[in-house]
C-alpha cells in the first residue's frame, strides 16, 4: 500500500476520534438507565453495551494501525505487521445483532413478538457478518462478489423486515413517539448502506492509500452513526415513553 | 505445531472476541441487578462474576497467544514461549462450581434445600476439574485415559443431579418461569459435553495447526454459551419471577 503521512494520520485520529466517541457514548447510555421507566432499561444497558464493544475494537484496531507503520523523520515504512482488517467483522459479529434488539425492545411489543422478532433479525444479522467474512478475507475477486451477493440475501431480509413487518407495530407506538421510532428505522438502514458499498468498491479494485482512507474513515464515520448516534435516538425514545412513569 | 496464518488469525480473533463478549456480559448481568427482586441479587452477582473471571483470563489467554508466535510480512515463527494451556483449568476451577450455584439461587428453593444442592454439585464441579487437569498436561496417552476417566465421574454425577435430582424443583417453578429453568439445564448440559470431546480429541491422537484451530475455537464457543448465553437465561428467569415484586 502506498500510504502518506497525511493518510496515514488522517486514519490515526479518526480510530481516537471513534474510541473516544464510542467510550463517552457508553457512559452516557449506562447513566441514562436511571432516567427510563424499567421495561426500557435493559434497552439502555444494551445501547451501551454496543458502544462499549465497539469501543474496545475501536482501541484494537488503534493499535493495530500503529503497529502496521512506522513514521519517522516525515517517512512512513510498512513494518511487516498486518493491520488487522478482522476486528470489525468480530466487532460486528457481536454488535450488529445487539443494535437490532435494542430497537425491538424500545418498540414495548408483546413478549412472544419480541422474542420472535428479536431472535428472526438478530440471527439474520449474525448470517449476514459471517457470510460477508470469507469474501472480505478472500484473494480473489471471485469470491469476494460470490460471499458478498450471499451476504447480501440476509442483509435485504433484514431491509424488509424494518419497512415492511415493523410497520404495524410502528403505528401502534404512542403518538409522541411514533416519529422518532420512524427515524430510528432510516437511520439504520441509512448508516447500514454504507458497507456493503465499502465492501464492494473493494470488489471492483480499488487499492492504494486514498482507497484505504476512504474506506477507513468512511466505516468509522458509519459506525459512530449506527451506535453512537442511533443509540442517542433510542434513548430519547425510552424517555418520551417513560414521562407517564415518572 | 504447524499452524498456518490463518489459523492463528482465527484463534486469535476467536480470543479477542470471546474477551469483548465476556466483559460486555458482566456489565449486562451487573447492570441487570437492579430489575431483579432481592432473593436474585445475589444470583446476577454471580453470574456476573463468572463472565469476569473468564473475561480476566480470556485476556489473558489473549496474550498469551500473541507471545507465542511471530506474524511479519505473512510468514508465523514460534518464538519459543510455551502457549499456556492451564489458563482454562484455573479458569474453568472458579466459574465452573459458581455456574452450578447460580442456577440453584436462582430456582429459588428453600434455605435448606439450597445450602445442599449448591454445596454437593459445587464439590462435584471442583472435583472434575481437579481430576481432568493431570490428564491435560500429562505426556503420555495412558495418562490422559486415566484421569480423564476419573473425571468422567463426578461429570456424569452432576448430570444426573441436574435431570433426576432437580426435577421436582422444577415442577415447582412457577408456570411463567418453568420453562426458561429447564431450558437453562439442557444449555448446561449441551455445552459442558463439549469439554470432554475436545479432551479425548486430544487423548486420540489429535494433533497440529487444524485440531488446535478445533480445540481453541471449539472451547471459546463452548464457554460463551455455558456462561454468557446460560447467563442471559438466568437473567431471564430472575427477571421473570420478579414481576410480583416491582
Ligand atoms: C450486506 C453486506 C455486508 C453488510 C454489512 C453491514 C450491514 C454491516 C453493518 C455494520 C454495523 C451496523 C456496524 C456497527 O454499527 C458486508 C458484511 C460488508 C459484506 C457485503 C454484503
Ligand atoms: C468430563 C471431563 C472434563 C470436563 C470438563 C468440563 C465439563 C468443563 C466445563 C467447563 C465450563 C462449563 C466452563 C465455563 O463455562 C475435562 C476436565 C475436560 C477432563 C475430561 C473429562
Amino acid at each position: 500500500e502506498n500510504i502518506s503521512v497525511g493518510q496515514y494520520d488522517l486514519i490515526y485520529n479518526a480510530f481516537s476520534f471513534a474510541f473516544a466517541t464510542l467510550a463517552a457514548a457508553t457512559i452516557f447510555f449506562w447513566l441514562g438507565r436511571s432516567q427510563v421507566a424499567p421495561q426500557y432499561k435493559t434497552a439502555m444497558t444494551i445501547t451501551g453495551l454496543v458502544t462499549f464493544i465497539a469501543a474496545y475494537h475501536y482501541f484494537r484496531i488503534f493499535e493495530s494501525w500503529e503497529a502496521a507503520f512506522n513514521v519517522a523523520d516525515g517517512t512512513i515504512t510498512a513494518t511487516g505487521y498486518a493491520f488487522n482488517r478482522a476486528y470489525r467483522y468480530v466487532d460486528w459479529l457481536l454488535t450488529v445483532p445487539l443494535l437490532l434488539v435494542e430497537l425491538i425492545l424500545v418498540m414495548g411489543l408483546s413478549r412472544s413478538e419480541t422474542v420472535s422478532r428479536a431472535t428472526r433479525l438478530g440471527l439474520l444479522a449474525a448470517l449476514m457478518i459471517v457470510l460477508g467474512y470469507p469474501g472480505e478475507v478472500a484473494t480473489t475477486n471471485g469470491a469476494r462478489w460470490l460471499w458478498g451477493s450471499l451476504s447480501m440475501i440476509p442483509f435485504l431480509w433484514i431491509v424488509y423486515e424494518l419497512f415492511v413487518g415493523l410497520s404495524k407495530s410502528i403505528a401502534a407506538q404512542p403518538e409522541d413517539a411514533r416519529g422518532l421510532v420512524s427515524t430510528a428505522r432510516y437511520v439504520v438502514v441509512g448508516s447500514w448502506a454504507f458497507y456493503p458499498i465499502v465492501y464492494f468498491a473493494g470488489a471492483v479494485g480499488l487499492d492504494g492509500g486514498a482507497a484505504a482512507t476512504v474506506v477507513e474513515v468512511g466505516y468509522t464515520v458509519a459506525d459512530i452513526t449506527a451506535k453512537a448516534v442511533f443509540g442517542v435516538l433510542i434513548f430519547l425514545i425510552a424517555q418520551r415513553k417513560s414521562v407517564a412513569y415518572f
